[in-house]
């Protein structure tokens, strides 16, 4: 297989955008990653969109085709391919143009990634969000996503003495660093006072330990890094592209403190590029849910099984500690449009990579992860990324 | 890219399948290629599953890792990815799967296509596969998938002469053939006079020019061809694995009666495989509505334009014909759950070139295509298939 590169990205503003419809967004965030990549419309080879339920969200489903329609791409006949896999669908469309680059079937591939959600009332959107757990052993009873995170939580503190204020912290990490980025949903700071004293939601989880719903989008354009110098200085070698799956409900998991399909796929990731999860200096992980990014924290290796909540203790995980986490906000400030969160987070990675993150910028970052999830976690998708030059 | 075969297939019977649910379709023809194939769960690398709304239909997203889950592969974490384009959604599966394979990146695939449309009432069965169409530019409208390919019928018509009488023969030719499938939705015959005077849908459109609405599930197994030999004697090869898109509205495209994505996959494929549609013996082409199966035979260049309506009045397409269409019995008589119709076109041609198609077989089919829709053909999806012995 080929190497592949990011050669250009896009992406909206994240949050409630009543003004704009979805081709808009999707239209958006595709033109401005096609311009900064110097191709035109004619030198794409396919378009792959992350999208989780558009069908429920819009009436609207084959929206791929709609994208390339209002694009104005129409005339060139490229497949345009959906990819839906709950809340990873936009790093599960990465990993689909990856492998369109990767075999040589395409040079040059658009991959999108976007949700509009806030269009329907708020319990909508739980109803249809909640569609990525296990309808016929969860959701017919009545559980939703937030209070299947929530019993994920209640485990953990029992297992390893987490405490509640310490996945409470990465809610406060994520409000520090959105703050900083202007297309974030949420660019307030928050206390951890604040979101310890939150209206609940499914306890131990308060408002300020979910993830907010949002409309917006995300592009990327890949190509082969052989070709990638004469359109950029700057090419972000995709090093590895790993999606791995495990039991839809959580009750059927061998752990529920463990996701696995991380385990699996960050295992796979990593050996693939040939790397330790040490060199990451940078990695934009799914805390969709505060306890979420918790566990994504030991699954990835960062830190050891159990240890999630003393190093949220101990450590800032901010540009000051050896390993900055959601520099972009995260899901929870910069938002969560569910089918374009996993492209969005290496738009944030690329940007960081080049050193063209402005007032987000970590310094000294050559190698970064990202980290997508569907559901409570039957689904996740790893990137590694690596700045080439 | 490496060349790659088709080592099992599989398939449920396609109907009102009411007994049964979509977990349970899903995984009898997972096991039923597996099986065929020779291989074991651990021989997977990825499974993908074409489906177009299981959203709308079960109140159930996510359900690549659901399939995965419920064939007891959750252990083995493989990704498990879905994939979406209205009809196409299938065949455009297949095509992924074909990429993760030609790429390398993994051995052994499943493709699984799947649908279960018939636990919702009819009226809501038609609004969710109409959204398919154009939501803001069509179905808001009151269009629905009948009423457009009525419009597309009626400018045939206009254009080229062709008669009411020329169409619905499509629907004849796929009762006759269907009448001799197991698996079909219909097994019953009908004559023109019946497909005339049915009951009207969308005039020119009557009840028997229209696919059902089914509940099925079909699979593949896909290896390299250089390792299928080892599992069977008969590897079917993927000569071209090929997807284009047009506009989504009917209104917005170049010329109403032509379907260009069927036109622009059908030059790729021929192009790749080195083919001429006259070599074509067998094809399984998309005639969810009479006039679906009349453009495809224009479209991929089997009949020249316009000339669709006389070579239906004048030949066959049965197995006395140089071509022979739908030997399954097509959407219309087979039966139409639409994510699983792409799989199950590359199900029969696979049983053909093996010759153990039974009752249906075709003789001396060496070569075959299989057309799949999404929409009104804003998505057209192609395979090519030979036999390699």
């Amino acid at each position: 297989m080929r190497d592949v590169a990011v050669l250009g990205v896009g992406q909206t503003r994240f949050g409630e955008l009543w003004d704009r419809s979805f081709r808009e967004i999707g239209i958006e965030a595709g033109f401005a990653a096609l311009t900064q990549a110097k191709l035109g419309s004619h030198d794409l080879g396919a378009l792959y969109l992350g999208n989780m339920a558009s069908g429920a969200f819009l009436d609207q489903e084959h929206i791929a085709p709609l994208i390339l329609d209002y694009a104005g791409l129409a005339p060139h006949h490229l497949p345009g391919i959906r990819v839906e896999a709950g809340g990873a669908s936009g790093a599960v469309a990465l990993h689909q143009a990856y492998l369109a680059v990767a075999s040589g079937a395409h040079d040059f591939v658009m991959v999108g990634g976007a949700e509009k959600m806030t269009d329907v009332p708020e319990d909508l959107q739980l109803a249809i969000t909640s569609a990525a757990a296990d309808q016929e052993w969860e959701t017919v009873f009545g559980a939703t996503l937030p209070a299947l995170w929530a019993l994920i939580a209640r485990r953990h503190m029992q297992e390893y003495g987490t405490r509640r204020e310490d996945f409470a912290r990465m809610s406060v990490l994520a409000h520090e660093m959105g703050s900083k980025n202007p297309r974030a949903h949420f660019r307030n700071r928050i206390t951890l006072d604040q979101v310890l004293n939150a209206p609940p939601v499914a306890e131990p989880l308060g408002m300020l330990d979910c993830a907010p719903s949002s409309d917006g989008a995300a592009a990327l354009v890949l190509g082969p890094l052989e070709k990638a110098r004469r359109y950029t200085d700057t090419p972000i070698r995709i090093a590895a592209s790993e999606v791995a799956c495990d039991t839809l409900a959580v009750q059927h998991r061998r752990d529920p403190t463990t996701l696995d399909a991380t385990v699996f796929a960050a295992r796979a990731a990593f050996g693939r590029a040939g790397w330790d999860p040490k060199e990451i200096r940078l990695a934009e992980i799914h805390d969709a849910y505060s306890i979420s990014g918790l566990l994504a924290l030991e699954d990835l290796g960062f830190v050891a099984k159990g240890a999630g909540g003393s190093a949220l203790r101990d450590r800032s995980f901010g540009p000051g500690d050896t390993l900055t986490v959601n520099s972009s906000g995260g899901l929870k400030a910069q938002g969560q449009p569910f089918g374009a969160v996993g492209v969005a987070q290496v738009v944030e990675l690329v940007e960081q990579l080049r050193g063209e993150a402005k007032e987000r910028q970590v310094s000294g970052v050559t190698r970064a992860l990202s980290h997508n999830l569907g559901g409570t976690g039957a689904t996740a998708a790893i990137h590694l990324l690596e700045r080439t030059n």
